[in-house]
């Protein structure tokens, strides 16, 4: 025990440390600073330095990160300004969905890989990362401005049909397709939704003056975990992502701005500690071994190019009731893959459904387009003089 | 994967939610919220309810949540304080050392152990759990009395001296004593801790200043946070436990109240989340098992009641220059065992220099008297009506 302590805290040190020279750097280029953080995680993994291996530790905190993540943007975020635009961003997240899967399913049945695979392939370009999409528009001080606020409301919903897709890849690999479960799984989803958005006007503010007078310590802030961890185990329970409760958690915490800010503020402690290690962690995971034979390369480059093609314009046709300087900038948030993506790859390798070369060609498709998207994103923002965000 | 993270999101929920319950109905009762932490993590675990079990995504969390409450400790002392009361500090662990040990030893041997055995239960005995000593002075609000600085500075001298007495144990169990090991890290804690004074007055002011120009999110945050898992890394590379460094990179950091002040809430907001996982995973190893024989039911009771007779006397005794009331309460508080015991009775059973049963009385002795240590404090503390700490 304490052994494996030690060389979990040593890989912790290095992560945190050199997500945070990352960021520094990327900052000072002028260039997105959750880019920074995953290419020094990079540098420091495996494919380069080797200083830190991918490793169950690393996983976890990069787990509380991204829960936490989610949790900070549902606090930011009243679902007022999401719903505002609501049909937009479902008509983003639906026709988002549906073009990359059809692409991707069909490319690969035209490269020669069997079924299974080409269902897996266009399974994997499904899902914007909810988590890069956050951070993105943190970073640009985009949340509260009309394209944002479509890019997370439909990043939201399409992370909810991702992981209906990859429910319906696990059940059509099966003997027997659980449409059941599937229907069931959206029902849950819709009734879940609604509860938060119900109660967060009728519990919220009857019940926080009755908290504010518990004796433990910090009563607001503990009984704000609590739900926290509470939605993310209901969502995971009902085959939505925890990320998703995380986010609905902070939602529905919003509601009142005397709760709100000091929630913020300790949310935010907690994030500087735990986010950078989800950032970084995505760059560790890349493998040079997905680069290793012209072949591999090939398909890394086609599968890349149609993720970023396909949800490019798919997203922005949709949001052209926004005006066209907005719906390219929602085309180009929703560029960046993540959670689901390497989740999906990670399920699928479980299920030996797919060769081990697809699944870090899934990973590595997921990195770059979280590269790729942000950086896009800057060149197109940069005329605006984007806030400086603060300390 | 999304499996395993299912279920370790689940005993995080159970488990945090359970220790903040305790913590409530305790302080409501008017007793430590610290005990109810650690009672209500027992009820929830194998041993009781079963609704979990220990595991390592909840070992991983007590680590984190120990180095935070350390690093919180830290941030709240200043070295003059300790310093002030230093030899009186280092008379009360080296004796509070000494007694238990020699006594232990003879006991396990009088009762007919064999050598091995005998020289592991004087080792469990040793070290005062800092730990929990810190959060008993937080609770009682006596971090800054004079009895509070003792104990907190002969909590940190025996941790080490347990560190040093762990390293002789297993020296002596193989075949050839390591001495100039035991030395070796000996002399690199001495030259750590000078080092960590001597740096605080010359480096922080100097360098704070240009870290908070930094572009980064919460630079100086960030900044503590590698200072604390670097610090934490060192003192566990040479031997030391890792949460001696984070209570020195606390100390460290704690030069300026400009800085101190913005990180004892940072590093609050932290706490508030993972020192639950600390407590109550304390409570969560308590086994059943150990009851099970008369023997080890007799075992249990005469480890225990030596292990609080001989740390209260001795430490009580060697604290009289400070009155009797108050060398009374550095004996009291001293009573507690925990981290060190606990990482004292894996190690023992790792190297299989033990009985199973001997695992597990020793894990249950060092629950007990963290129950039983600040249960006796309270009952002499009450006639100064104890402050309630601030929400």
């Amino acid at each position: 025990m304490p052994q494996s302590g030690l060389q979990g805290l040593f890989s912790l040190f290095v992560v945190f440390a050199a997500a945070k020279v990352g960021e520094e750097i990327f900052e000072r280029l002028g260039q997105p600073p959750l880019i920074g953080q995953i290419v020094f995680g990079f540098l420091v993994g495996p494919a380069m330095l080797g200083w830190v291996t991918p490793s169950s530790t690393l996983d976890f905190m990069s787990e509380i990160g991204v829960i936490f993540l989610l949790f900070e943007t549902g606090l930011d975020t009243q679902p007022e300004e999401i719903l505002h635009h609501g049909v937009t961003s479902f008509m983003v997240a639906l026709i988002g969905v549906l073009t990359p899967l059809l692409v991707g399913w069909w490319f690969a049945l035209a490269a020669g890989e069997n079924a299974v695979t080409a269902r897996f392939v266009g399974t994997l370009l499904v899902a914007t990362s909810i988590g890069i999409t956050a951070k993105v528009l943190e970073d640009f001080g985009a949340t509260h401005t009309a394209f944002g606020r479509v890019i997370l409301g439909a990043a939201v919903l399409d992370d909810i049909l991702g992981l209906l897709a990859l429910s319906a890849l696990s059940s059509f690999s099966s003997a027997h397709p659980h449409i059941v479960n599937l229907l069931l799984t959206l029902g849950f989803a819709i009734a879940f939704f609604l509860l938060v958005l119900l109660l967060r006007h009728a519990a919220v503010p009857r019940v926080s003056g009755r908290i504010g007078r518990l004796r433990s310590r910090a009563p607001i802030w503990s009984m704000a975990l609590v739900v926290l961890l509470a939605f993310s185990v209901m969502s995971a329970e009902i085959g939505m992502a925890a990320i998703i409760g995380a986010f609905l958690a902070g939602v529905f915490l919003s509601e009142r701005e005397e709760i709100a800010v000091p929630l913020r503020q300790q949310a935010g402690a907690v994030s500087s500690f735990v986010v950078p290690f989800f950032l970084a962690t995505i760059g560790l995971r890349v493998s040079i071994h997905a680069l290793a034979s012209p072949r591999s390369l090939y398909l890394l480059a086609a599968i890349t190019g149609i993720a970023i093609v396909t949800k490019l314009v798919a997203c922005a046709l949709s949001a052209l009731p926004l005006g066209r300087r907005s719906a390219l900038l929602v085309g180009l948030g929703m560029i960046p893959r993540g959670e689901v993506g390497i989740v999906v790859a990670a399920e699928s390798l479980r299920i030996a459904a797919i060769p081990q070369a697809f699944y870090s060609i899934g990973i590595t498709m997921a990195v770059l387009t979280s590269l790729i998207g942000p950086m896009l994103l800057r060149l197109f923002l940069r005329p605006e003089r984007r806030p400086v965000p603060a300390a």
